[in-house]
């Protein structure tokens, strides 16, 4: 089983490991990151310097496509060669998935036309510019396309992959080891559970990151 | 503010790369990753080659140490000069943290003698072999020692830590931006949550996963 990930400078960290961490571990599944150009592909965040050593084209057919987010999105959107192997892709997988921004990849191919979809919260109208109507949920299954929603939603989506890959009993033994039982310390993951206060500086917190 | 992750060979990904999503967030912090020797490090999974350009002994002082874990920190515990250097950094941390098997590596150091602390539900007996004292929750806090539990633990552990190095509002808003509203679709995250079918699964998984 052959689980393809593309990076992409400016990827955002979590939304392609946390799927990974989880998939890594479907018995008899490879994981596999492919870029744009073999080399180094560096992370949003900036600390994080990958060797993706396979080009995307080099690639023809895999069971399972996911697409992460990040600021990078915006080249691949751009991008039609990348956009065609999306679609080409998609045509032979038994799953087409996306974390967070990764949704308008998809949406920008062409595959999420009149579908309901989810995305990073900051993000709806640029997923709605592609033809998908948004919907406020974690993840979103549509066939075989499953969108999720920002950043750490790709955990929760990886897991309902693994079950859908193998069966209920192996994607909960991939919970167990892996520990997956959130305590976060406050309740404010979602725009219509976060406190005012958060919500406001949620909105300046990366443009703040980026100045430095 | 300087937060220091060390890798290592077979790091497990998500111990490190949950955190270190969470912590870049904090305002006015900065993580880096370092490593017993600078180059490419692969983690546990395989598909991850890290570029990690600073040695750890080039670091003589940071606000956070957060060591994760994975199927490398056994060479990391044989390490006595690794070791001697978490105990330097330690004396300067404002907070001293770890991730799954990342506690057997500060017990190695001595620093959980006779302290509650936490890890991955089968490294049990290992860190007590540190002696320190299992408890078995997700993230255990003493004094300036933060530990935490197996590998997806970290962004629970690394919230807290944002609030203690921040305030809760821009804790609350990392959780937000990141979008961390976990809904995992089972509930079998820990041994006493899991199946006993999924607890026997999940004692083989890893094997499973290296025969390949």
């Amino acid at each position: 089983m052959d689980i393809v990930i593309p990076l992409f400078q400016r990827f955002e960290p979590l939304d392609a490991i946390g799927p990974y961490e989880i998939l890594a571990y479907v018995p008899g599944a490879k994981v596999r990151f492919v870029a744009p150009e073999p080399g180094v592909i560096t992370d949003v965040l900036g600390a994080l310097p990958v060797e993706v050593r396979t080009r995307y084209s080099e690639v023809e057919s895999c069971d399972v496509l996911l697409v992460p987010g990040g600021g990078g999105t915006r080249e691949l959107i751009a991008d039609p060669e990348f956009l065609a192997w999306v679609r080409r892709i998609h045509a032979g997988t038994r799953f087409t998935t996306s974390v967070c921004t990764g949704s308008q990849v998809l949406g920008a191919a062409g595959l999420l036309d009149g579908l309901t979809a989810t995305t990073h919260w900051e993000a709806v109208a640029d997923l709605e510019g592609h033809g998908a109507v948004y919907t406020p949920e974690r993840v979103v299954r549509q066939g075989k396309i499953i969108t999720s929603a920002g950043v750490s939603s790709g955990i929760d989506m990886a897991l309902q992959l693994a079950a859908l890959l193998t069966d209920e009993t192996t994607a909960q033994a991939i919970q167990l080891y892996t520990e997956y039982d959130p305590q976060p310390p406050f309740d404010s993951g979602s725009v219509a559970k976060a406190p005012a206060a958060a919500l406001k500086r949620a909105r300046t917190l990366d443009e703040e990151r980026r100045r430095g």
